[in-house]
């Protein structure tokens, strides 16, 4: 990760650090029975990567007054789940991709067979994580909502729902109410629950947390349409994986869905609905504010 | 299902009937969007079947003191994973298996795409479901005690480290160690993690599921045992896959490993400690005693 793709300030970056161990820390050891598959895990899980959904689970804790360590195991439960879900979309059955942020994808380095159960494992992980919320001090009531809320999010009517009406898309092209309902699913679900687990580990009440889901919303739309410019723009050695390629697939995208100009529009509408919600959230939600405008401003 | 594959007394079909029903409502409905995916979770998950697991989650809830009833989404949730783990086996990836007791296996049946993500969405059903735990009365503690007993049983050292050791053992003949530590995964973690949830849903002490899982990791190991020398013995009829594939394929089996006399012998002495130390326990266990003299006696 170079510092040009992601600029956040030194309070973030600290957070940013301080998950990255710890997430290694979370991941088997690669000498542990079986080798061969937490190492594919690990490969799975610990690429670079910017981080995006625990630093939201990080900064939605700080925003309702909870200490941002406290919520470690649920930014890096919602991590594992992020991690299971793209390296599951690789596989042949999938997306059939060989490479991923320019390195092989897991399938095409371990073999299908450790691709398929690296990713389950790293879905399993997720929510033996989740429960080390109560280590840190956080009630076993709320631990055990936000493993109700993490369980449906990554399930069958959210993020895997995303999955299977994607797959669809290919064959039939969706307008915009069709791509709309792919990337609600698809990426805003892990967005909403990221914020939603934050509040939970923090201590937030009921009607912040709802406050949170609906923000998450925005903020996920607002990301995949953000990230369907960019993979409209980028090439080969911006996004490590071949520029335009989810055009040539005819993957459903916003900006096919509704024109690139209505999308550039849809994405500054949306992504300052989403900061005007925070600004009314008060000075603990400062940064959050700043991980979101970081977010609007990546370049990959 | 026929009467004589599998011949509960009673009270023990009577649980089965309820577990059937229950179990039918906690898959979403096959019109739920996405449609198909839903429908081949279902396809998977719902095939009639033994339900060893959830029996032994019901009947360890009883033998702890517990109502057997608020144990069901316990035994919901450890059907969820055993149904994940068949429907992933069964993929080309891992054994490509077009068959499975008599029936097209969910990939056949839905394509190589829905075969996965049901997979997936069975496995982060589970555990949503785990926490409705907390509606039947089980406290939070025990609930989120329970995610992690799951999580882990499922996970990349247990159940996921079985499947990844059994497909090695393809390429070279495990010795009797080798085919313990894949038993002992593969079908021990599930079955000594249904013994657990049961004690935890039932109210059950620290020392009383600290037995429960060493009695468990006994009752898998013989489980496999005798499923061992039923595929040797069975003709395609019986059980609904081509008899002896397990050895055709050279998978790793008990009776391979230490000849079909001791086999048979270890088999006997197995469920014997089980039942002894299920005699232990006094009168409330006289259930899981009855359950574990059926799986110890079943013919398929």
């Amino acid at each position: 990760m170079r510092d040009r793709d992601w600029a956040l300030d030194p309070a973030l970056r600290a957070r940013h650090t301080a998950f990255e161990r710890y997430f290694a820390g979370v991941m088997p050891p690669g000498h542990e029975l079986p080798p061969r598959l937490h190492q594919a895990m690990r490969y799975g899980a610990l690429a670079p990567g910017k981080r995006v959904r625990p630093l939201l689970v990080l900064a939605a804790c700080e925003a309702v007054g909870g200490r941002w360590r406290d919520a470690l195991p649920a930014a890096a439960a919602i991590e594992c789940v992020h991690a299971f879900s793209l390296v599951h979309d690789d596989l042949p059955a999938m997306d059939d991709d060989d490479y991923r942020r320019g390195r092989l994808t897991t399938h095409k380095k371990y073999g299908e067979a450790l691709g398929l159960l690296a990713g389950d494992a790293l879905l399993a992980l997720a929510f033996e994580e989740l429960v080390r919320l109560i280590a840190r001090g956080v009630t076993a009531a709320r631990a055990a909502e936000a493993v109700r809320v993490l369980a449906r999010a990554s399930g069958s009517r959210e993020l895997i729902a995303g999955q299977v009406l994607d797959l669809e898309a290919e064959r039939r092209r969706p307008d915009a109410r069709g791509v709309r309902d792919i990337h609600e699913r698809k990426t805003g679900a892990l967005i909403a629950a990221a914020l939603e687990l934050g509040a939970l580990a923090g201590g937030g009440r009921a009607r912040m947390r709802a406050t949170f889901a609906r923000l998450g919303r925005s903020l996920g739309l607002a990301f995949q349409i953000h990230d369907d410019l960019l993979n409209r723009d980028s090439s080969l050695a911006r996004l490590g994986k071949r520029a335009g390629t989810d055009q040539a697939r005819g993957k459903a995208t916003w900006p096919a869905a509704v024109g690139e100009e209505r999308a550039l529009r849809d994405r500054v509408r949306l992504f300052a609905r989403v900061r005007r919600a925070i600004d009314r959230l008060g000075p603990r939600a400062h940064r959050l504010a700043l991980l979101v405008d970081a977010i609007a401003r990546r370049e990959r």
